[in-house]
């Protein structure tokens, strides 16, 4: 089959490698139906973090289940499955307690498992999913391909968005700011909306973005960044700031944007990788009472009761896909997200 | 009247001053019943906070009200009354989002108000309270004197303790760990049961604090500190941590021994005011999905609920007073809080 490799920096290949097997009891072989780029997948791209040697890359995947191991109850050859971005046993005291990302039994795409097989990474066109059971989640039905790029979402920034207004404590009567216009940020204001908030505020400066986070529920628009967006923000707030933040980008100047714009009591939710921005000011955050919560999203979990607002119609997320290339044409898919000339573009095999 | 003031590094003078009078409108004038020692009083008492000037000093008192200003409506002349520690107005956005530390009026005890009167200190035999509709809670009779030190926690260690368990989700079928042994971490372990927690895991070396909290429900006492401390939680909770760690120092080490201590997905309610450790390590929580909110206590919401529990009897926070003094003998409460001989200490003019 095909799959995609990175090399290096700015260095994406597409190179036929070894069919995919089912090697555990556990596992799932599944055709991919669409994959997508992420925004952490341009790190190494960038040479943000290096890359050591040709390393199979993506872990945001949608197909169908071709075959499964001995052991698997959950989904059966022919499902159409959601694969979160991080495989999880489902059973563990961390995946019980809705934090599949701290799974014991825990593991990524694109590198070894602890049984020394490889789990294929996902911007290819087969995938072997091990820990099957726990992982995937499948559809009612085989879905509409109108569909696809919102279920997609689900494996990724969807639920990372959500995640961000869950951990932001975001409910009905609030108003909520949302730094990032990225697609997490984008399905953060579409999350914060769905929770009830009653006024969502998005950060963006770009025009593309900004139709975006409207489509997704957004009620205002700050293209203000820094002191001046904090203070655009207490402008739009009475001078009180906002009940709930989502901080969705991950550097220091973007947590301190969060941080201004909050009110006392108020909660962050965070979902940006901590880049740069190790630390957290604890005197102002103690000042103020202000919370944060947050971390790498633990989507398995989010996936059923997303999945049933995308089947209903009642959200859309997949409108952060505005481009769409073959797998063929990967590298040209991570040029046009480095570039920004796209905010999230999808794989077809 | 006799009020106490700081002249220095471990000069505590008990001292005559003017009688304070009625000043404003919405001005209350207290005889104190009783007042105590705050932890953070001893911050300009052992010189790590440095004092300046003489100044009037303490922040906890109950007492009766003897007269108020023309617009006070909710208290009266012979009411007796909780003050909690800070001032505040019952009316701005950030008190009606029930963050009355935050008050854009707020005040504390001992300073200078907006208009140039002195704020007394608690330590004293008498107290003008400005903004008193805001500021203070009644109770529906003068109380029995057995129940004046648990109301006197009121106003700040009960209230603060019951802050870290709330910020901290503390809720049924929790376990969670107290990290301090103080009068605020004891009254977290209370707050915690209160609260409903399975299981109060209280870490303290001192066998005095120890019998406190388990009086207070702590069902397991941790001697353990750093990172034995954390082996100890974690092999208490099946390698997994706490549902919610409440931190109640404020040092470096606290916060780690609190972080260490939390199970992924877990959330840490920290009061202790941040001394040293100025910053959080956001990788760590990010990677662990732990949230950390709490900060300066908004205890003037919180006394509502608390005193009808007080007065029913549920709870009786008062036992972390250990020493009583009066009020002839302020230093000598001073050196028993400073010298550890005492957990609290009271003090009756």
């Amino acid at each position: 089959m095909r799959a995609t490799l990175i090399h290096g920096s700015r260095d994406i290949r597409l190179e036929d490698v070894p069919d995919p097997q089912i090697q555990l009891p556990g596992d799932a072989l599944i055709r991919v139906v669409a994959s997508c780029v992420c925004g952490s997948d341009l790190w190494p791209y960038r040479g943000v973090r290096p890359v050591k040697e040709p390393t199979r890359i993506g872990h945001e995947l949608v197909g169908i289940v071709e075959e499964v191991g001995a052991d698997v109850r959950t989904v059966k050859a022919g499902d159409f499955v959601i694969a979160p971005f991080a495989l999880s046993d489902g059973t563990c005291p961390h995946c019980r307690n809705g934090i599949h990302t701290s799974c014991v039994h825990g593991q990524w795409w694109g590198s070894q498992d602890k049984n020394g097989f490889l789990v294929d990474g996902g911007q290819g066109e087969y995938v072997r999913a091990p820990m099957a059971d726990g992982t995937l989640v499948a559809t009612p039905e085989v879905p509409d391909d109108a569909l696809v790029p919102s279920l997609l979402t689900l494996s990724d920034v969807m639920g990372t968005g959500h995640h961000a207004a869950v951990s932001a404590g975001v409910g009905p009567g609030q108003t909520v700011v949302v730094v990032g216009d990225g697609a997490v940020g984008l399905c953060g204001v579409l999350a914060a909306r769905r929770l009830g908030a009653e006024r969502v505020i998005a950060m963006s400066r770009h025009a593309d973005r900004q139709a975006v986070a409207r489509q997704f529920g957004a009620d205002v628009i700050v293209a203000e960044r820094g002191d001046e967006g904090v203070e655009r923000i207490k402008e739009l707030t009475g001078g009180v700031g906002a009940d709930a933040v989502l901080e969705c980008v991950g550097t220091k100047e973007s947590m301190a944007q969060a941080i201004g714009s909050t009110r006392p009591g108020g909660r962050i939710g965070y979902v940006g990788v901590p880049a740069g921005g190790s630390e957290l000011p604890i005197g102002k955050l103690f000042s103020s009472n202000i919370s944060v919560g947050g971390g790498v999203a633990p989507v398995r979990g989010y996936i059923p009761d997303l999945l049933t607002d995308v089947l209903s119609g009642a959200i859309d997320p997949g409108k952060v896909f505005d481009a769409t290339f073959a797998l063929a044409d990967v590298a040209d898919a991570y040029r046009a997200m480095d570039e920004r000339t796209a905010i999230k573009t999808l794989l077809t095999p």
